[in-house]
């Protein structure tokens, strides 16, 4: 199995943590390792023969420096010189693998998942039912009526470990809609987590996107990688396409396992909360050299290092950087990224 | 004219900016200047012989570090060993003066004046009440009921420029007392600003506190200042009292001077936008490499030179140094002091 991270997000509803340099899945969001180390050590007891990190430019280079310290495989990171969604860098690692038959798991780098030995035994599952010819998605039981992320329908009483035939994938609904499909039972969550064989992935690409298929085989290979010359030439080449709009929304090849492991894609700083426990009051307070906190309730702060006090707020948000200090409520997490905006619009480089 | 400057207060509740060995009055509250430092400016148009500061052993090097650039006339920073309120203070520096009849003016190290002509004018009229031999006090004219400040009372119908004899003095009110002496018009707040002549303030201690008046005639000087080891016994053998308690609510010679001038004594982070021009949605921000504001108001951001994002948030207070960080709302603002008192309950010294 080969293991594909793509990790070239911006993440910018984690400013000021995020940077465009340092972005959400590279950053230490929970204390400690980033998203992007845990994603790594996640998948290490499947032993993968290799790891296939998707990056860009400028994230490259800390990717790289991140993941030295796995020693146990080859790890190689590649950076996109434009972004072109994520079709074109599923092509790629599938053009990486050595025999047809390799097994390739496609993992976002930057979602929580605490419970990493049910983690592991679905993506068993998963490349079971890849090995036989499937494009495999892992779709996430619900726990709440989410309209933040989009969904898969299966079979009305499918149950069990799978794998499901895909009825449909459906864009994120509104609350109405997505208390519907809590309520069915038979859907799940878009994990944007896949498995497949390479040959099979190659085909349903050369079905359902031609151009991008010519474009990979043109790539040429040099001792199992692609040169830089190659890679240039082929992102010029190709346009961007997500592999869900392009080939999973298409193919009839598709099939969902059910993973009921706690995910998240923590796609704001409200969603810290769902993944990491807090005291009592709900707080979270990450990287703070100790807190005080008199009478604060559902809190999330990233204290710099610092002494953090908070006293008489509710559910509010403070992150702290070397450069910059954020405050907003947490149901207003999602508008973070309009400041990154703005600071983009004054030009004030410095700080995206 | 000699100004003695009382500056050793602590300013618990301006943590985290204020510590021990920095407090409130040697802070820049305002940006740029400090409290201390503005004091002594506002005070140079008076052309005074000598200014006199004094403060407790933890402050005295950053005070005459930050005056040192005062040199139009002497600056003398005097360290007391221990507290003892300011009764004992104000019997030292009326030691310190050459001439009995020399006027001293007594004014704390840590209140905002913006108006500093008006408070020039204010000051030369209290020298002269001074000069003809009474205890005068400077009373501030209310602009709102307010319950964080004591208030002296004088004759109802007093009008002009004063002095006006004083009735009493008044303890903090409630809101309701408050707002009747408001109604009244000839209640004033006490500012905590005296002037007198040297001899009259000497006589004055002698009637009312004879014990401290008794230590003050031990004093020995030299060179027209006070040996170290005078001023250990000194401290050492006196009592606390305040002048306030000791000696102007029970002397026969105070009058007072009313004074119009824009005037806080910035009790806590909520007072400062009373004395800081904020933008259009009254948010002051102090001390940031730039600003994005959504949706903010009435908010008070102290940003530790840092860009400062504040998204969706009202009447807060935000205040980082470089090891705390502090979020409370306005209305809060006074149990800033709890905070202090719980990190010095810990024993988290490094913080105070």
């Amino acid at each position: 199995m080969i293991i594909v991270i793509l990790a070239g997000g911006s993440g910018t509803r984690f400013w000021p943590l995020s940077r465009l340099r340092h972005p959400k899945q590279l950053m230490s969001v929970l204390g400690g390792k980033s998203m992007l180390q845990r994603t790594v050590e996640r998948v290490l007891p499947l032993k993968p023969e290799r790891i296939v990190v998707i990056t860009n430019r400028l994230q490259a280079q800390e990717s790289a420096a991140q993941l030295a310290y796995i020693t146990e495989l080859p790890v190689e990171v590649i950076a996109e010189p434009v972004g072109r969604n994520t079709a074109p860098a599923v092509g790629l690692a599938a053009r990486l693998a050595l025999s047809p038959e390799t097994v390739l798991a496609v993992l976002p780098a930057d979602h929580v998942i605490p419970d990493q030995e049910e983690f592991c035994a679905v993506l068993r599952r998963g490349a079971v039912a890849a090995g036989e010819g499937r494009l495999v998605t892992l779709g996430i039981t619900p726990t709440r009526p989410e309209t933040g992320y989009g969904y898969i329908e299966v079979a009305p009483g499918s149950c069990g470990d799978g794998p499901f035939p895909v009825s449909r994938f459906v864009e994120k609904p509104d609350l109405e809609r997505a208390q519907q499909f809590l309520a069915a039972g038979n859907f799940y969550w878009n994990s944007g987590m896949f498995l497949w064989r390479a040959d099979v992935i190659l085909e349903e690409l050369n079905r359902h996107l031609p151009e991008l298929s010519a474009a990979l085989a043109d790539l040429e290979l040099r001792d199992g990688g692609i040169a830089q010359e190659g890679l240039e030439a082929f992102y010029a080449a190709v346009k961007g396409e997500s592999i869900d709009v392009g080939v999973m929304e298409k193919s009839d090849r598709v099939t969902m396992i059910p993973a009921s492991f706690g995910w998240s894609d923590v796609g704001s700083w409200s969603a810290l909360p769902e993944v990491v426990e807090g005291d009592d009051n709900g707080n979270v307070i990450i990287n703070a050299a100790g807190t005080v906190l008199t009478d604060a309730q559902g809190c999330l702060a990233y204290g710099g290092g610092k002494m953090v006090a908070l006293l008489g707020v509710k559910d509010l948000i403070v992150v702290e950087t070397p450069d910059a200090l954020l405050i907003c409520p947490r149901d207003r997490a999602q508008e973070v990224k309009g400041i990154v905006g703005e600071l983009e619009l004054r030009g004030l480089k410095e700080y995206l």
